[in-house]
């Protein structure tokens, strides 16, 4: 099987490079070639120290001649990697060869977490619960910042707290901006009264974490307090029906359903939550018409959220760990509803 | 044509959200047809007002089911980015229409920047210099810091001077570690005699910065002299040889061929420099067998190395403006043999 998405050759092999192929045969590690470029060769034999390492410009090309030259009968490829310019491509160069597509077999094992991958995930949730209490004792948010400081000053904690990069662009929405789910930082100034959202995440070594708060910013209001109360109560129903063998589906109606008895439904307009993992975004996706099951291993997020245009909105979410008996939390700042 | 780069989107729409396609008609603008998810129905009618929006989660079926109901005889698509997979989905959502691969079409208007982009480079470049400039007055190359610290401190350094973020992975690379060119900062201490290799970018409105520059600490030592000498004037003779009309072949020739005379040709392992603008690599590629002519208006990077495995290596690497009479740089921080 050639492979040549990177995340999945990083899982494979612990190779990081920003160029690189992958041969996997059937017939045993031994055969395993890895591609990449002259900028990687001291890195790709420091990473992947057992596996015998190929130097090209065109990784996925040199691998397919090599597959080629060797004779296979039959070479698999990602047919949701792949683009129809690459196929043409590995056709032309594996002429007598079987191609044949095969969409997210990586990715599927890559669903589950082994202990290792969860103990980085962990890492990265503590880095994120770590910098957000920073932020709150230094008075981090506060009337006339503006949503692009705060970002950066809490990109920086986490950076301070252990974290080698951020797992996505950093979302500081407050007022009016926190209707919008995923806002970018601007120049608009917490101003009292303002709901304030912050959905962030660290990166250690690879893996993400994903966290949402929503604070209070001096002075609290009825509509605030009551969409605040119904997103609390709908992502703490979700957390608790966070177990393997629960769909994707019935896990979004667990936290869908106290929205929508609470007259909002129509105000939460996303997927209840997603997995997470070498990329910030992965299996499971956890919908209203998912059917998947989820697996003893996985790492998802709960996150509903509710959003009034031209006021503001409330989301809380949190990354968990499927486990058969329940999930385990690993961000863990409070979710109480908080006047700052 | 079927547009589901979201790079591409950005650059014909302005949109700027994770998940969109676009429906561009032969028959003018008014027929322009965007999609989005509900996350974005506030933000894409803020970014793209002149176009329509359509909501729906999977974007690329909704705009060919719409291709479809409107009876198109045909219909381009990226082939350089639809995968196998969703090509397959294509073809069953649009039997009637003609469907036909069409590779690089927008990454082609990409190449040549107007005044607008230009200068967003341009501030983008300035802020790389500024958070440079800082980072040396302030003393943040030092013997004793890590790579990672000085990293996270030129980072923030690059927010200070009015980045929106960072363009990639800040590399820093000390002693042995900077013959390594494309190297992750670690917790490796910064010690008296070490060439500091910092590769770093800005990122403004979505348009990139990326400099290289080269630093001994403390003192210098002979082979270091000769090294950087040969890499700073193969990289003069590459700012030099910009101009419209050029190959990336001669290009990469005339900073080569510095670097050949003096006997390191086998030290400078990689090719010469890329295009920048919404990525960080984008056409031109500039590299020995490059035949496309560099036009006016593009921007590239001149960047040449050698590395010494396990001694250290130099890279001086510039963002310039192709223009008819030459080069206009954007990068201005010295490149003068630096001990600091």
């Amino acid at each position: 099987m050639l492979v040549t998405d990177l995340v999945n050759i990083r899982y494979l092999t612990g190779f990081t490079g920003s160029n690189a192929a992958l041969l996997v045969h059937v017939h045993g590690d031994q055969h395993t070639l890895l591609c990449t470029d002259s900028r990687y060769s001291e890195q790709s034999a420091r990473q992947a120290p057992d596996i015998r390492v190929d130097i090209a410009r065109a990784c996925g090309r040199r691998l397919a001649e090599f597959a080629n030259e060797s004779e296979y009968k039959r070479l698999l490829f990602e047919s949701n990697v792949v683009t129809v310019e690459d196929h043409a491509t590995l056709s032309g160069t594996t002429k007598g060869i079987e191609l044949q597509g095969i969409s997210g077999l990586v990715e599927q094992l890559r669903e589950v977490k082994d202990d290792g991958e969860i103990d980085l995930i962990r890492q990265a949730c503590a880095a994120g619960d770590a910098a957000l209490a920073a932020l709150l004792k230094a008075g981090g948010l506060r009337e006339g910042r503006s949503e692009r400081d705060v970002a950066r000053d809490l990109e920086w904690r986490m950076f301070e707290a252990g974290a080698d990069g951020i797992a996505f662009e950093t979302i500081v929405a407050t007022g009016a901006n926190s209707a919008i789910p995923h806002h970018r930082p601007t120049e608009a100034v917490l101003a009292h009264g303002d709901f304030v959202k912050l959905d962030f995440g660290a990166l250690v070594d690879g893996y993400h974490s994903d966290m949402t708060r929503t604070f209070v910013l001096g002075a609290l209001s009825d509509w605030q307090r009551a969409a605040y109360d119904v997103v609390l109560a709908s992502q703490l129903a979700g957390c608790e029906a966070v177990r393997s063998g629960v769909t994707d589906g019935e896990l979004d109606a667990a936290s869908r359903d106290v929205i929508e008895a609470a007259g909002m439904g129509r105000h939460f307009t996303h997927g209840l939550g997603h997995g997470v993992g070498l990329r910030i975004h992965e299996a499971p996706a956890i919908t209203k018409t998912g059917e998947g099951k989820l697996l003893s291993g996985a790492v998802v997020t709960v996150e509903p959220g509710v959003y009034f245009p031209g006021r503001g909105g409330v989301r809380i979410e949190d990354t968990l760990v499927v486990r058969d008996s329940g999930a385990e939390l690993l961000t863990l700042t409070s979710k109480d509803l908080t006047i700052v």
